[in-house]
């Protein structure tokens, strides 16, 4: 019990990496462990997609942000905006220089997507924990529209992204941020 | 690592519960680490009603039913078609007689809602597993309709129901449904 909260709490988003690279082996591992997670009526409708390659991971980078500030232009409001400076700073790889980029998408027609991926992911980011890796799960990943690179990384037509989750050696493990205490609207009992 | 895999593989979608209450102290202290999953931009939108009556669970199942079979008839085609003969069993009921129910919900303004809930919602049912509880996502569970019931379990108007988690003693762990092997689309290293 005590390991186990440990582990809750030792599952952080990291996005500083060792520069050394997660054997192949190791994320298909941990990728057999996500789809040990529930989804709508065991539909199981996760796909992945390992991008094992600091070059391609930086031309995504480079594509989701030019996408993000052609966005940002056209939609002054939007939540996005705040990344701004960021997106526009040439240095800046929106994947934090991860040594291995790994893609859970599905089918557009499924009706749970975002959830049952959500739960595979969440699955994703304890088995990698356990086994000493960091993870984050980039929202601003997503954003991925040069056909060229879609096709390069074997995504369907049919298919969206639903969560980018980076992961390597974590040079350290950063302190929670601050929670919010359990907001409890009302107990019936 | 051995345990963290078993507790993975322990974390079964429960249907049968022991005629045992779960204590507010214990439902309580899951919530509270339901809260440490990450959120899109540390924005924590999970909220959480707690029903531990099960006159008013029976009464929301009621409900469920009635509007699932209401828009089936609507919509012939839908795949909640399938659960047709269930719902119109009387002695059926959604929540399959759990002594507890937790539902996560959100606001609707919160663009992550799904994902960020659906994260909390994986944390409280491995911590749920941890403590030799059983729990299960019952999607049907969402279709709450009345206004009465709705204003009884304390749903801001602007809010909609995530996740609706059952809760309980297992009365027997069930074997794990087959699982697909991991379906890798393409990887480039």
């Amino acid at each position: 019990m005590a390991e186990f909260i440990e582990l809750l709490k030792k599952r952080r988003s990291i996005r500083h990496f060792e520069n050394k690279e997660v054997p192949l082996k190791i994320i298909r591992d941990i990728i057999k462990e996500s789809c040990l997670a529930p989804s709508a009526a065991n539909g199981q409708p996760w796909r992945f997609i390992i991008i094992n390659d600091r070059d391609l991971i930086k031309r995504l980078s480079d594509d989701a942000k030019k996408n993000l500030i052609s966005y940002i232009e056209k939609n002054p409001d939007a939540p996005t905006k705040k990344y701004e400076a960021a997106l526009r700073n040439p240095d800046f790889n929106v994947f934090y220089n991860a040594p291995c980029l790994v893609y859970i998408v599905g089918s557009k027609q499924v009706r749970n997507l975002y959830v049952d991926c959500a739960l595979a992911a969440c699955y994703f980011m304890f088995s990698a924990s356990e086994r000493g890796l960091g993870t984050c799960w980039v929202g601003l990943g997503t954003s991925i529209q040069d056909p060229n690179l879609l096709k390069l990384i074997g995504m369907p037509e049919d298919h969206k992204i639903v969560a980018p989750l980076i992961i390597g050696y974590p040079n350290s493990i950063p302190s929670p941020p601050e929670r919010n205490e359990p907001q409890i609207l009302k107990i019936v009992s």
